[in-house]
C-alpha cells in the first residue's frame, strides 16, 4: 500500500493502448502526425491558442519553460520550497546560464505580489544586482495547496505591471483543475508558460509545455533540441499527451487521486500542516505512530521529525485509502 | 517502402513485453530494481566492469558522456562530420559550457591519429588556445563504415599518449559489433564511455551511457538530473535496454538491418561513395533516378545533389530490401 | 571630505611610480619581469609556497578564485550579505556555469561552521539536489569585521572534514591583518585560495588571487585568458600588486584606514550597529543627523533607514576623520 | 629593435597625464564625469549617435560586443583565423554560452558574402542545426590588411539581408582609418558594434565598445559587470579612451605605426604573402635570414616555417624601421 509519490505510478491502459498506435513508423523527431496535433489540442483544452512541446521530464519542462523568460544575468522569482529550487540538481543554473533564484517565504508554499515586492524591491536598478526576470509559482504547490483564481490575477497583474515573466510548475495541474473545478485557464490564468505535468498522473514519460504566446515556444524548439531533449520517436511522447488530454483522463484521474487524498485528510483533520486541496498529505505523525502504519503495510515519506507526507494517485486503490484513513484514525 | 533512417523505426515486441512488465510501481528515478541491474548487465556484456546510466537520447548520451571528460576551457576533437558537430543544435556547446568542437576530416567519416596530430600538434600550449581534452569518434561513422580493432588500438594509444579522454559515439555500435564480428569491448577499445544507441534498434526512447571507468560515472549521475534527464518512471528506460542486452537482441536486430542493406548494397557496387559495412548506403542517384525510385514508392533521403542516402533499420521488411535492390539494378 | 567607499580612492604614489617604471617595452601577457615575480613576493610574504595570478577587479578574482574549487553542478556557502551574493551582478553564475550560492546568516556577516552545517547537513547526497562543494568567507566582512585566527581554524577544519574548498573574499584583507596585527597567513588560515585585495587600499586597478596550493592556479590562467582579463600589458598590473607588497605599503595603508575609522568610532561608541575592526563604520544615523552631517559637507552612504555606512580609506585626511568624529558626537 | 607585436608597447604620455589627472577620487565604477563623457566622444567621433563602454581588453571587448546579438543556442560566422577562433582561449565560447564559432576561409584573412552564404546557405533551418546570428570581422584583419568601404557595404547588406548582427573586431581599427584615410564609420560601415582598440596603439589598458545602436549597450552594462569587468576605478580606464581620441591621437599613433611598417615593407615587396595595409607585415624568411637579422638585434616572431611577421608600433623608433628596412634588403 504505497503512499510515497506519485511519481512512480503505473501507466494508464488508455495511454498504453495510445502509444502501441502510435508504434508505426512516422516521421522523426516531432515531425510526426500526433506531435504536429498537440498545439490544436492544446488550445483547445485551454480555450486560446497556444504552442505545445512535449518533453521527458518535468524539469526540463520547467527550465526550457524559464529559458523563454530569462536571461543569464537576470533572475527567477520563486518559494523558497520550490521544486526548482530544493529538488532540480541546480537544473535552472544550467539551463538559464548562470540566472539567480531569488527565494521567497509565504504559507502553504504559495507565493503573493506582497512577498515578491518585498523582495525585489529593495533591489536596486544597476548593475551590482541581479535584476528579476521572471516569477515561478507550482499550482498545486509544494504543500499541497492551490492557487485561487483571485490569487493568479494579482500576481499575473504583478508580474504584468514589473515586466517579468510569470511561470507557472504544474506538475500537479491536472489534481489543481481537479480541486478548484475551473476551466483549466482559470488555473493558470495570465501566465506565459505552463509546465503541463502528465507523468504523476497517468503517463509514462512525457510532459507537456504550453505556451500562451506561441511566438514564444519557436525559441524553445531550438533549446529543446540542444538539451538532449528532442527524442528521435517523439510521437510515443505525442501519444501519451494526447491520450491524456482528448478524453478527459488528465481531469478524471486527478479526481481519483484528490478524491482519495480528501478520504484520508477527512479522518485526521487535527493532524495536517496544510490543507488539503489536491493529493498530498502532510501531517502530524510522530516516530512511534509513524512505524505503527508501516508495520500495518502503508508506505509514505518522512516529513521532517514528526511530520509525513502522503500521496495519492491516480491508481491509487480505494480500499487502500479507506485502509490508510481508518489506521490513521484509530492511532 | 521507408529508407529514410533507422531512427524513426519501431519499437521491438520483447521491448515492448518488458515495458509492460516495468508497469508495476517500483522507487521512482532509477532507484528500481531494473535501473539497478543496468551496471552488471553491461559489465558482463563487455567483459569488464562497467557502470552504465539510462537517457533517453543519443545527443543526451553524446554530451554526458564528454562532460565527464572535458572541461568548459577545452576542446573536442571529432570529425568534420560528427553528429556531434552536424546534427545535435549545438548541444556539446551547452553541456560542455562553451568547450571547443577541434574538426578533423579523414575517409569515411572516420578519423586516424595522423589527422588528429596534424590537428593539435601546431596547437601552442598557452592560455591563448583551446586545448584539446578528448577525441569522440562515431562507430559506425556518419558515412556507414566501422573502426577495426587496429584502428581504435592506434586511437587508443594515441589518447593515452596525449591524456585525452576517448568516446565513442555508438548510435549503431550494435550494427558495428555485428559487421565487425568481434566482441563488444573489441569494437569500442580503448574508449573510456560509449554511447550505446538503443533507439535506432528496436528500443522506444532510451539509449545506455557506458562508463570503463565506473568511476566517472559517479559525477555524470548529478549532471544527468541537472540536464533534466533523470526521468522519474526511469524503470521504463531500463526495461528498455535490458531488454535489448539480456537476449541477445540488439544483435540480432542489428545484423537483420546490415543484412538488408548488404543485399542492396550488393546490387548497385559501382554507385557506392563509401563502403557499405553496417546499415547505411550512400550512393550516386541522379535526380531522375530518385524519382523513378519514389515513383515506385521507396522513401529516402537525398545526399547532396547527385546522391541518395538509403538507410535499413531492423524491422526493414526483407521483400522491401529485395524490392529496391533489384529497382536499382534496374536503374 | 568623502567617506562614500574606499573602492573610488586615489592612487598611492609608490604605486605610480612604480607604474611609471614598467613602462619599458615588455613581453605581453604575463610573460613581462614583473608577473614572473608575483608568485615569488607572494610566497614570501605569506611564509609558503603559493602562486599568485593578477587581475583587474575583485569581482574576477572572487569567481576565478572560486572556479578553482567548484564545478558547475555544485554549490558555495556564502554569507546572505556576501559581496559574492549581493554585488557582483551575478558573476559567480557566469563563473561557476551556474552553480549554486547557499546562504547562511550569522552576526556582523560572518559565518561558522555550526551555520554551514545547519544549512548542509539537511541537504540529502542525491542527485536532486545541490551538493556544497566550497565556502567563502569575506575578511574582513561585509559589516567590517575580522574572523579571528581560532575561528578560521574552525573553519577550515570544518571544510577538510567535509571535503570543502575554502575561498577568503580579501577585498580588504590588508585591513584585517593591520587590525589582527598578525602574519598574514593567520588571517586566512587553512585557505585555499585568497582575493587578495589591492585597489581599495591605494592600487589602481589589480587585484591579486592567491593560491596556497599552487598547481591549482595552472587552470586558472586558462579561465582567466577565457574570460578576456588576461591583459596584453600586464606589467603595470604586477608592477601595482609588487608596489603594494614589497615594501610594505598594503600594511601601512591599511593602518591608516583603520586608524581614521578608529578615530571615527570611538567618538560614537552607542551608535554602532558592528563593532569597528577594520576602515567600515555602519552607524544609526536618523534622517536628520544624516542631513545635518551632509550640510557639512561630509559625503557617505545611507544603511537602510536610520543607519549609514561610512568608509575611510588609505588617503583619507587626518582632519576629514577628526571633523567627522567631532561633528558626529555633537549631533 | 623590438617587432614582435604593438601588444606591449609602451603607454603614450598623454595618455599618462590624462591618467594622472583622473587621479582625484569621483564616483566608482563608471559614474564618474570621464566615463559619463564617453558616449559623447564617440558620437562625435563616428558623427552618429553612439553608446560606448569601456574594457580592459580586447577578448572582452569581442564577446561582450558579440553577447549583444547571439543567443547561446546561435553561431557566429568568422575567418577560420580570426582572433576570436584562434587567440582568446575560448572565450566566445564562455561569455556566448556555447555558441558556436563558425569557420570560413577568405584571402589575406579577410571574408565576402559569398563565402559565408557558401558555408551558410546549406545549414537546414531546422533545430538540428546551429543557425548563425552574426557575422564577426577583423579591421584590420589578421594578416594586416583592410576592409574597403565598398566591401563593408557589402557585407552590412547581406548581414541586413540575412538577419545577421554584424560586429567588427578593430583591434587595430585606428591602424585601419589611417590607411584608409576615410571617416571613422566609414572603416565600419554597417557595423552593429565595434571592439575600437586602444591598447595597441598607445594607451595602457583600455578599449572601447562602441554600438552603434545605443539601446544595445544597456544589456552590455550588466553582463559586463557579471563578466568581472566593471572597474571601481573605471575613471583611469576613460581617461585613456579621451586621451585617446578627443586629441587625435588615435589617428596620429596609427600613421606613425603605419608608415613605418610601410618603409619597411617597400624595401622588400617580392617576400610578402600579404599586401602592407597597415602596421603588421608578413614576409618569406628563411631559418638563415631570421637568424642573420635576430644576429643584428632585431626581434619579431617566426610564422611559420619560412616566414617571419613583424610588427610595428606607434612608439617603433624610425631609425630602428630604417635599419630593419635597411638590413631585411640586404639579405
Amino acid at each position: 500500500m504505497q503512499f510515497h509519490s506519485d511519481n512512480a505510478a503505473s501507466v494508464h491502459p488508455m495511454v498504453w493502448e495510445a502509444m502501441r498506435q502510435a508504434d508505426s513508423a512516422d516521421m522523426g523527431y516531432d515531425g510526426d502526425a500526433l506531435s504536429q496535433r498537440l498545439d490544436e489540442s492544446m488550445s483547445d483544452l485551454f480555450g486560446t491558442e497556444c504552442a505545445a512541446l512535449w518533453v521527458a521530464t518535468g524539469t526540463a519542462a520547467n527550465c526550457l519553460a524559464l529559458a523563454s523568460m530569462v536571461r543569464p544575468e537576470g533572475g527567477v522569482v520563486c518559494h523558497r520550497e520550490a521544486h526548482i529550487e530544493v529538488d532540480e540538481g541546480g537544473a535552472p543554473g544550467f539551463y538559464l546560464h548562470g540566472a539567480k533564484l531569488m527565494l521567497v517565504d509565504g504559507e502553504h508554499a504559495k507565493i503573493t505580489p506582497d512577498a515578491i515586492a518585498a523582495l525585489i524591491d529593495p533591489i536596486r536598478d544597476d548593475v551590482h544586482q541581479v535584476q528579476p526576470h521572471a516569477v515561478s509559482i507550482t499550482q498545486v504547490s509544494e504543500y499541497g495547496c492551490t492557487y485561487r483564481a483571485e490569487e493568479l490575477r494579482a500576481l499575473s497583474a504583478f508580474c504584468q505591471a514589473r515586466e517579468l515573466g510569470l511561470h507557472v510548475d504544474g506538475a500537479r495541474f491536472a489534481n489543481a483543475v481537479a480541486s478548484l473545478g475551473c476551466p483549466p485557464r482559470e488555473a493558470c490564468e495570465g501566465a506565459d508558460a505552463l509546465s503541463f505535468g502528465m507523468a504523476k498522473n497517468g503517463a509514462m514519460n512525457a510532459e507537456a509545455i504550453v505556451f500562451f504566446d506561441p511566438a514564444k515556444a519557436d525559441r524553445v524548439r531550438y533549446l529543446r533540441k540542444r538539451a538532449g531533449h528532442l527524442q528521435s520517436k517523439g510521437r510515443f511522447l505525442a501519444a501519451q499527451i494526447l491520450a491524456m488530454i482528448e478524453h478527459g483522463l488528465w481531469l478524471d484521474n486527478a479526481r481519483k487521486a484528490n478524491a482519495a487524498a480528501a478520504e484520508i485528510a477527512a479522518s485526521v483533520p487535527d493532524r495536517l500542516l496544510h490543507p488539503v486541496e489536491a493529493n498530498e498529505i502532510f501531517l502530524h505523525l510522530s516516530e512511534t505512530e509513524r512505524a505503527q502504519l508501516r508495520d500495518q503495510g502503508f508506505g509514505f515519506h518522512d516529513w521532517g521529525a514528526d511530520s509525513a507526507r502522503i500521496v495519492t494517485a491516480w491508481d491509487t486503490r480505494e480500499d487502500h485509502a479507506a485502509a490508510l484513513a481508518k489506521a490513521i484514525g484509530a492511532l
